[in-house]
């Protein structure tokens, strides 16, 4: 047998998901190197990593974004592979050619595939090639000749929606509900999209007015081998954050699942995708539209694993190891329902980050309970980063079983010493709305408002 | 809706099922009281309780067996239900009794099914009436006639095993191997039955020589419905301590099972049983022999629970709350596979529980692990009660992969300041004979053995 690709994986990445990535190395008998910012010093994984070392001063830019010091991190400790994670390099293409440049495994796509998937346009090109349903609008950028732009809104139908081609965040975005209304808009858009991406560059597609999210998971070995396994509705969203996701997404048909499930496989196929990777899409009236493709772990993987019984992140580095998937497509089966509510940080009515020492902790247990956190008693949680603290994830026989596990689950979670969001979802787990299931991505802020006005 | 029969719990039990049953209680929004010993003053799980009470010094006989004091407990807080746990009174007729004449709800069987279950003959006349297999022996005393007994051995089949009906512990207890030795063994049988129970009553089965251990747990509500929930193997014994479990037992032919729990439902619906219970077989040669049935939780319950969906301790709850299963038996699907293995603080090489202070502790995490355990940093371990102090359960879509997640699991399950058990874990889970599956209930002793001459 050759030996190991690597043996030893640097997590290039913080928190509950540098635990989580700690447990799959760990599963494999693969050695765990640590990095951390200063703020990062007192985490409690870090003593159970095999090294860890400091990458810099808190400010992401200085660490977790700072390619050069994690680069030296791998040297010094002897990495071979590098985890990204998600948020911070994870989708950053010239992160994972500077790994594979320095001799190291990326665990994750190629740069390339990156880079393509990183590009809005781009994206929707190789899609509508690969015959994956798109948002429908045509796949460049609009014409400076307004009759042209005129005739492409109608070939669409209103509502339309114009984006800034390099854009992002809702600079240079306008929502176009009537023929009148386009021209201004559309010079609205390129003046925004030239100050803001300095890009004059901007595309137009169907606005949907009340779409859910719907995305399908995807795992591909270097050995041409790609599985789907299954959907996550993750609709539940405040300002475009995921607070919770589930699995499978209900009331959608499982017959047209299991079509996009196909066709997500063979665009892996036709991209030459490698590692684990999600399609998201909007599904309205009875159709999915792809916006884009994350090339990288998600937040909300466990929902997926809980229902396939596949570790998705042991699948990672299977496939960096150069192995091949453990799972083949017609071995995924879905079993019963599961549910992830996000714990964060946060200040219950303003919803800012609010940092602090946490002076009692009380997980939830039992069946069909799992808790992705990295906290601990008496631990600091630091002001700079992201506010996501702890995942609750709940499975049962059927959604309402895992709804109602959920809500158990969280009649014990107990953090003292700093605020969360869990009496948000407590609230939401009592919402009709969401027990009849199938809401669409504005939901919770109409049930923010709705509850304000009380 | 009329008003549920109770709203408050009285947990009689201590260790990780007094958490296990308060994470049930919790699920179905019950209040929960905890009682404790003077021993367990600083048990983690108190504070999470509505009150909790406690019951005497830290000898079981005065507190978690003292009957008087858990109802003086119940009696203060106004818990109209008590949960014995396993162990202790769990299995007395006479604490049935007590809590149901006190006007209270014993969550568990009357008083007099535990009391027929309780006696070995009276259980396996039972058995033998509802047509559950049993070992091949008559259902009563032998005679004084030794012609007569001659007659009932060789109809048995040498070797058989001589018991005293009231006996227990391996007193009165003799192995007869061939027709030679009958008469003596005989006589010695009945000397030790007289004098360590008082009755010179003994009883003859055949003897099993290498049998392995396989339950059937069921569940039955007070409208009548029952339901089995698989099996589970048990063979990985020593001194008849189970130490790993598993769900399902590996290599028997499903229909033998489903065979076996059909009778065991239908063997509840004769005595009129109610709430979880478990039919207990040694399985040699393609048959299944009845030992005995356990009216209590058992201890490897949550193997079941991974496999099932079904949440045991919450189903006890419900019936107790006099509501149906919330299962019925088409809807039992068994998924994957499941193991357990029961952390004990003992010495590694004596087997002798260890007391001591947790200064240090890992869990593991990640998909297919749950870890039931009251244990936290800085909680001190007290000396007088049983040695399990967590158990590591892990589920996979096949029998490998949940041994290679429990593999994962132990790797990183690290508990400082007493010793465990873990390591001979992870032995087992190397050992040739374990990972084939379908070890005797020997099996376990003999491996200690060859071990210990290396």
């Amino acid at each position: 047998m050759p030996a190991m690709p690597f043996d030893t994986v640097l997590i290039a990445n913080r928190g509950e998901i540098a635990l989580r990535i700690l447990h799959a190395c760990r599963l494999l008998g693969l050695k765990a190197v640590c990095v951390y910012s200063d703020a990062d010093r007192d985490a409690p994984y870090l003593p159970l990593a095999d090294a860890s070392v400091c990458i810099g001063p808190a400010a992401p830019s200085a660490s977790y974004l700072n390619i050069e010091a994690i680069l030296m991190a791998a040297d010094v400790t002897g990495a071979q592979a590098v985890h990204p994670g998600y948020g911070f390099l994870s989708e950053s293409a010239a992160f994972a050619d500077a790994v594979n440049d320095s001799g190291r495994i990326f665990i994750g796509p190629s740069g390339d595939c990156i880079r393509t998937m990183g590009d809005k346009v781009a994206a929707k090109r190789a899609m509508m090639k690969a015959d994956v349903p798109c948002v429908p609008g045509p796949d460049n950028e609009l014409p400076d000749d307004m009759d042209e732009v005129d005739r492409i809104a109608s070939q669409i139908g209103y509502p339309v929606i114009i984006k800034a081609a390099g854009g992002g965040g809702g600079r240079g975005m306008r929502i176009v509900q009537t023929p009148g209304e386009l021209r201004s808009a559309v010079m609205i858009a390129r003046e925004e999209a030239s100050r803001f991406f300095a890009s004059p560059a901007i595309y137009m597609e169907k606005f949907l007015e009340r779409p859910r999210h719907v995305e399908v998971q995807v795992l591909c070995d270097n050995h041409g081998n790609v599985v789907w396994l299954g959907d996550r509705d993750c609709s539940i969203q405040r300002r475009h954050q995921k607070i919770i996701e589930e699995a499978p997404a209900p009331g959608i048909d499982r017959s047209k699942i299991a079509d996009l499930g196909a066709r997500c496989a063979a665009a892996c196929q036709q991209i030459g995708y490698s590692g684990a990777g999600t399609f998201e899409f909007l599904y309205e009236n009875g159709s999915f539209y792809f916006i884009e493709m994350n090339t990288r772990l998600q937040v909300e993987h466990p929902v997926t694993e809980m229902v396939t019984g596949v570790d998705i992140v042991a699948e990672q580095l299977r496939i960096a190891l150069d192995q091949k998937l453990s799972v083949r497509q017609e071995q995924v089966v879905t079993t019963g329902h599961s549910v992830e509510c996000r714990i964060n940080a946060e200040d219950a009515f303003t919803f800012m980050p609010v940092p602090g020492k946490i002076s009692a902790l009380t997980l939830p247990g039992g069946p069909g309970i799992r808790i992705d956190t990295h906290l601990q008693q008496g631990y600091r949680i630091p002001a700079t980063y992201d506010s996501l603290i702890a995942k609750v994830i709940t499975h049962g026989r059927s959604r309402e079983e895992a709804i109602d596990r959920m809500r158990g689950a969280l009649r014990q979670f107990r953090i003292e010493g700093l605020s969360c969001n869990a009496a948000l979802h407590a609230e939401l787990l009592e919402d009709k709305g969401f027990i009849a299931g199938g809401v669409d991505v504005h939901y919770l802020e109409r049930f923010l408002e709705s509850r304000a006005h009380l």
